[in-house]
């Protein structure tokens, strides 16, 4: 008995996001049937819709940023039962015994997650479908647990937002007496100004645009410095242990990598591009630093950052939207004009 | 009293090396008066005594892998007697209270270190001059023991090419267990097998040229993969925790990235260019790679590395030649036509 569920879905890489009606399977003995509550909008979303990373495939039903409630389990299912609030983020299987599944690096799979969305199911070769829709079937494995003290609307954006920024910082171990700076304020950004700040480091934040002091401060920066201004950054000259690289379009790390102290780390997390121009290796060499980069995070670690946001009261900033205006919602984040994250009330999709 | 010195000398950037004339300081009393009696011959040295890396300074005498005799020492200098065997590398300075170095990283001193050639002494100003000549006189705090168990002429490279791969595999724990790769078998490359093999690593040798089999295993080398060869490269895709790259000219750093395990790290020793090909982000992000770099040593490591190389016989492999002969083996060096290093026999100096 497979469930009849509504969503909304790219038919090409040219048409806008309009409803789609669509079949959740039946659950497998480890599935958990999730009633979505909330979405958030990625911009990969929109590169995946728009098929600008190629491989796209149709129809698509983005969103991979999503909160519910569960309304079933399957037969083997004990950690989760109906009623419970939950998440699922970016992936929803893996092969499970490969070495990075083995030591909770789920997304870096040898043989590939599997996303939720644009991707096909391991066991039938379904397509997946993703969080723009009243329904979700998951693996127990992928699901993560949230907590009702959370606004679980703006807990949405936790789910890639959030764990993207969180990983890393933990991976370089970021704590008090940390030294870092985030690169760029927006979906990923804000997350990284607040969980720096959480973990007790001071947080400097790189902006191109002047009068986001106020603003940066109110989300855990303790400084703004203003990239474009030579003076500014020679101020902040070996500055940084770590350098969280939030910035999706590319740009020229060489002024950044002067910033860090020696053994410094700038890490990448929005920019799957070339890397253009050329980094200078004398900056890398002469100072022992390192350019490295990250991919969301392990199902081990959302769970861990959950709980870390439930403690801390922590959430994204976001607005919210009906699932009608989801496309005018796209324009606007291609235009970086969103504080900070979309996230679609589900409710809206009855109306819609 | 100063000391009448000969040594070889550029007079600019496109005159061979020709005997030279000059005086050393009057010892201070934090200084060690060297005879010396080997010193290899760094790639460096070329781009030195030909501006190719700019900022030259006139007349150049070049040699940073020094060895020789203590002949007198200055009247605070307890860690050093007349008839020592010591060693003396890039450095003769530095701060001596920044932060780099107060951990022993004196070779990315804030303040920028002094290099034993090509530089001005922090206390009087004058050009240092380096080891391609009869004596030298340098502050204790930048003099190595070396062991007269080892063969003194194939350890003078062990002072710039032995230092700079083996501060990396140290520095990212490099041992038994470990499985690594070399990128290169030239000066840095031979010296790189020999330590990681020396470590405990399992070790694999990338080049571009086949045939270097049998010489790759008698260096250390447990594998060789030929770069240019797609199939032998897919073969060990995610491979390698670490690989140490030596290449000094540009190369395209994305076939090696996909050799990286989860985490791994490249670094680059040898190339002090832009780095083009443009490296391809996901590469790094999905797979939490780095690209790092590492330069020399620090004084403490590098008696450190002396003292490996004393208990375990390491020396580098070299072509012994007289002073005279450097303009030709200059031309040599360019051409990768050596195994692996040339070192001056200093006794003919009174030759030339
Ligand atoms: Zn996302
Ligand atoms: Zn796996
Ligand atoms: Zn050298
Ligand atoms: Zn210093």
């Amino acid at each position: 008995m497979t469930f009849p569920t509504r969503g909304y879905a790219a038919q090409s890489a040219t048409t806008p996001l309009a409803p789609f009606q669509f079949e959740r399977r039946a659950p497998r003995p480890d599935d958990v049937v999730i009633d979505i509550l909330y979405c958030g909008v990625c911009h990969s979303d929109i590169h995946q819709a728009r098929n600008e990373w190629h491989g796209s495939m149709y129809p698509m039903v983005p969103g991979h940023e999503i909160v519910g409630r569960v309304s079933a389990v399957g037969s083997a299912v004990t950690k989760f039962k109906a009623g419970d609030t939950v998440g699922v983020g970016c992936m929803v299987d893996s092969c499970q015994h490969c070495a990075s599944c083995n030591t909770g690096l789920e997304q870096y799979c040898e043989q590939g997650a599997t996303w939720t969305y644009n991707d096909k199911d391991r066991q039938d070769g379904s397509l997946t479908f993703g969080g723009y829709s009243e329904r979700i079937v998951v693996s127990d494995k992928f699901v993560v647990s949230i907590s009702d003290k959370l606004d679980l609307k703006a807990a949405a954006p936790l789910l890639c937002a959030g764990i993207t920024t969180w990983s890393p910082l933990r991976h370089w171990n970021i704590g008090k007496g940390s030294k870092i700076a985030v690169i760029g304020l927006g979906g990923l950004g804000h997350m990284g100004l607040k969980f720096a700040k959480a973990m007790g480091a001071d947080v400097t934040l790189f902006t191109r645009s002047p009068g986001k002091e106020e603003e940066a401060r109110r989300l855990g920066a303790d400084h703004v410095v203003l990239s474009t201004d030579a003076q500014q950054m020679a101020a902040v000259a070996r500055q940084f242990e770590f350098i969280l690289d939030t910035v999706p379009s590319p740009h020229d790390l060489n002024p950044y990598l002067d910033t860090l102290a020696i053994n410094g780390v700038i890490c990448l997390v929005g920019l799957l591009e070339p890397l253009e121009p050329a980094v200078q290796t004398a900056k890398v060499i002469l100072g022992r630093r390192s350019i490295s980069g990250s991919a969301i995070g392990g199902i081990g670690e959302t769970q861990e950052m959950l709980d870390f946001c439930a403690e801390h009261g922590i959430v994204s900033d976001i607005e919210v939207i009906d699932m009608k205006d989801i496309n005018a919602a796209y324009e606007r984040v291609v235009k970086s004009d969103v504080r900070y994250r979309f996230v679609i009330d589900m409710a809206s999709l009855k109306a819609a």
